[in-house]
């Protein structure tokens, strides 16, 4: 059984996941593309080779009979209006970060979904299928560590473009350790708080990089997230979560080792793309696989979508204000509470 | 464009080859199977969902015009016969190793596909599609040591059963070495010592464990590999390469660390099937993706299959004499000599 | 030139001061001891076969003319008085932490020092004198890693008495980050936070455990450090230095590393004695060479002890506040400023 | 209790002592000193403001009263008549490797030593001292890993000078090894064997560098030792012990680690005077202290020296042999036998 699949943006990551389904993964076909740009959506499909019909726009490859999915990589602001065209029709959705722009308009989705009666919508929040975060997650709810009580993390990237805006720290980049973090000590956030140290010289002006994002969860556990977009020496993401009785830490990426040179090392990434390559291979793989075995997706739900939004608006307010600032959520729907676990990777 | 397999031999590791070219990977089709035990093959097509073909022999399924590609995971006493007569079909072949289970049998393949003209098979030697041997083997190519001049290695297995024997520390295990090491080097082996240290409490009796093999290359490169097969503690894979001006090392496998009573630690590997599990995967999808693009694998060749067993006889030799025995190779054809350069994963 | 020592405590710690005097480093001698208990202060010359007068107070010890240093070393609230009547005396002090047990007593030695118009005071901060901190000093001064921005650390013990308080998270635990980190970053203090995460379950009644400080210095420089003195697992320091361009981190305490059990492991101490055990030799040395050949001791000054303990205040008010609490600081007088650079290790 | 020592030779190695003795360690005064350059005596003198009389040669230093002890850091050759005028005088002694530059010689200074009937000389066998040795000892003796079956070792110099020749790397270079693998498995070699790689174009013409040693132990250890003196990226020393249930390594030397330029990395040392260095000073401390409080020194016996001499002599034998060479010792005389155990550090 294929799965038939629609993306909706053949831009970079559009591209990349078609590339995926065709060339690498099994159980999915494109058969449907398009773009507001539809040379683009032409060109994708004489790049990979598709047999995939372009569609002039979202709603009427959505309305595609052939379509049983669709992949969402739009531009931001278009994915709620694509994700709740796709529920009302019933079809399954892969939503690329952000599941929509806004609290409400997460809200509107995690509504339409509960009224449909059946999860469809899973949101691109990739790092709980890296095999880091998969086996921290199993020291965790194995008790390995005992109750977590504090996490050290860092999300540092070489540098960054001009357009890279203060609060885009938030919406950008912590936007996937807000997902990971509380789905690994499976806690809700309770409040944040966003210090700015001392600037870095290579920051652009109107950038205040590095900041340092304090998270609190409903049961205490205190969060704190580096983020330097501008740390010139690598792609690293760091996260160390500290328990009553031990702790577990990320491992590095695998690299050789080397001796050269007065020094004992090993290479660390530049190109964020390489960092978790291998998980969106997992993250579509069991997409597909969900859908086929369980009839709906397990990963990230449109509930988590709108929990990090919530948690990211929070953040940029607590930018803002200088201070400690509340996340308030609703209460979650039993709809989402009974979520199949999280395939093992 | 999809391959289409055969496969002769559905035991376990057939099996496994079946789930990854049907569940994980992309571009081929088991469309055919065998096995001495027709039960066997029956199983594995119900076992996946296959929609394939039951033969009863490996000349039947090779001769299916259905069938593009046949995957022997027969017995190693049954290889050689399947890949000649898969050569003289014409059909490529992926082949466990051993190629065949002496030095003229698998003379008798590269001649056979010599007089074939094209190239058609690749023997499984998954090693040199694991990340870590990728990363060394670009370190080397690129310079970054200096020419190697030492290799200290080390094949470890938790512990092994009672029908291991001292001749498949070589046949068995050492032979993965054997083909990676000198693919790493790009350099041919020249002569071959093995010495027995003191036996390892827990190896059982008549198994001479664990052994120091000692092999050395045509350009003087000296490599020791350590073989353990009862070391107690995991399965570990160790290769350090000394250059002329600096030393490269294998990766451990990558896993969270801890802090845990007392010990910083990280876990080892008790099973050998998760060592090169991604290996396997990017073996095969460079199998098919080769054939697709180049009309022609380029992968490990059956004159490697031979290299390794000449090699593998020549430590056998120097088992039993306790001497230093030579690897005498006959001239590699120019048929072998400008293979496709192993595509860098 | 052998320094004349006189020691005013002779209790645990103070033994171990004059076992490493006696048995271990070189230039100085126990000459005199005195203890409230005056049996300890018997028991002492005894145990270490000292050549030693037992003196019945410390002003009499302070007084004897044989005497050139003094090593305080009895309990806390002690401190301030000996250390002011051995600065009247004009003898050299080397006074283990605190310097005195409130900011007005450490300005008054501060005062005293300046009036008396030469350096004499030493305070124990002996990790300075580590070697991983000795690097990490080495690393910023010669802007390995460009400015300093942020600093990630950790101080964590594997259980507490049951008369261990929340405050003494500050006063005896934090106070070493508390000298350490702002000698490191050549910065002061500008104010703190305390944030309490999820109590930790070994912790005992009454007891907030761990602790999230938070401390930002004039320039910016934010730190974390995280205090758990029930970790379980061993004692455990920890110091990440976030800079521009790099990031410099502590070594892990030397430890031969093993593979057992499917597991690569090494050691992690359990008792924070051994954890500095060289520092405070190179400490003591280097008290004694400096005065030597400086005529005055250049390690950590009484102002250093007077920034100690206004730091400490300010942390344990922001413990009962739950606010950010400034650190209010006199000038640094311009007898301080000057202060010797602490000899490289 | 002071230690008066006098010491024969003040070149490099010599003043290094006086150094320590003078400035760093308890318990010894150097009181006499001569060389046979008498100006170096002279200035040795001066330079650490001794009180210290400078004698013509070594017969009259040996013959003062005044003299407790004696350090031998002249020439080798010189070694052996120091050594036995010493003993003849009932003189500890301290002699810098080598003991003697024949076995035969060793033996002298053996039969003198058993003559004398108290053990008096320590050879300068340093690696017992560094503390990775001796966590690998303690793990071997505490069976942490099983019985020892193989070791796999390097020794790295960055460079060496035109003057090194190939047999220097046995009796300068490998001569460390010699003795302290020996003392770790508690074993005696039985045989050698040297294996010569391709050579490193920075080594000199006439000098084969790297080298590969293999020893095997009277129980059947097998040790594979390398020797590269051109390795240009550091000091390096490495020594892993594979035993029938795990394997304990010598930790890397304690270094910051460093995040920049795309690499986590950590400094390895370039200057073999560095690696080592506390293990000098626990190894002078000890000779001192184990005379004060045994009446004889328990490092490195005379007979160490002896094994150690045959040892080498078999293995330049085998480098000239390109055969495996006995390594053929007289029986263990009683009066070694009960050797003190080398205190713990």
């Amino acid at each position: 059984m294929t799965l038939k699949i629609g993306v909706i943006g053949t831009g970079a990551i559009g591209r990349e996941h078609i590339k995926r389904i065709t060339n690498t993964l099994s159980g999915g076909e494109i058969v449907a593309v398009t773009d507001v740009n539809q040379e683009s959506a032409n060109q994708s499909v004489e790049q990979y080779g598709l047999n995939a019909v372009v569609f002039p726009d979202d709603a009427t490859l959505i309305a595609e009979g052939n379509v049983d999915a669709v992949f969402i990589t739009s531009w931001g602001p278009a994915h709620e209006g694509s994700v709740l065209k796709a529920i009302e029709a019933g079809k399954y959705v892969f939503c690329e970060k952000p599941l929509a722009t806004t609290a409400e308009g997460c809200m509107r989705i995690v509504e339409a979904e509960m009224k449909h009666g059946k999860k469809l919508v899973q949101v691109g929040f990739m790092r709980r299928y890296d095999s880091g975060y998969v086996q921290l997650k199993e020291a965790i709810d194995n008790n390995f560590i005992g109750e977590p009580l504090m996490l050290h993390c860092a999300h540092r990237n070489p540098t960054v473009g001009e357009s890279y805006s203060t609060d885009m720290a938030i919406s950008d980049t912590l936007i996937h350790e807000i997902d990971v973090l509380h789905w690994l000590v499976n806690d809700d956030y309770k409040s944040v708080q966003v210090l700015f140290p001392k600037k870095n010289k290579y920051a652009h002006q109107g950038l205040r990089d590095p900041q340092m994002v304090i998270l609190e969860t409903k049961t205490g556990i205190i969060i704190n997230v580096e983020i330097s977009v501008n740390c010139q020496y690598g792609y690293d993401i760091q996260c160390e979560v500290v328990g009553e009785e031990g702790i577990v830490k990320l491992p590095e990426v695998a690299s050789i080792t080397y001796r050269k040179n007065a020094a004992l090392g090993a290479n660390i990434l530049m190109d964020w793309k390489d960092r978790f390559i291998d998980a969106y291979d997992v993250e579509l793989q069991h997409f597909m696989d969900s859908i086929r075995d369980n009839g709906e997706p397990n990963g990230p739900t449109a509930w988590d979508g709108y929990i990090a939004q919530v948690t990211a608006d929070a953040c940029i307010k607590a930018q803002e204000s200088g201070r400690k600032e509340d996340v308030v959520l609703k209460e979650q729907p039993d709809f989402y509470k009974n979520n199949l676990k999280t395939a093992q990777v």
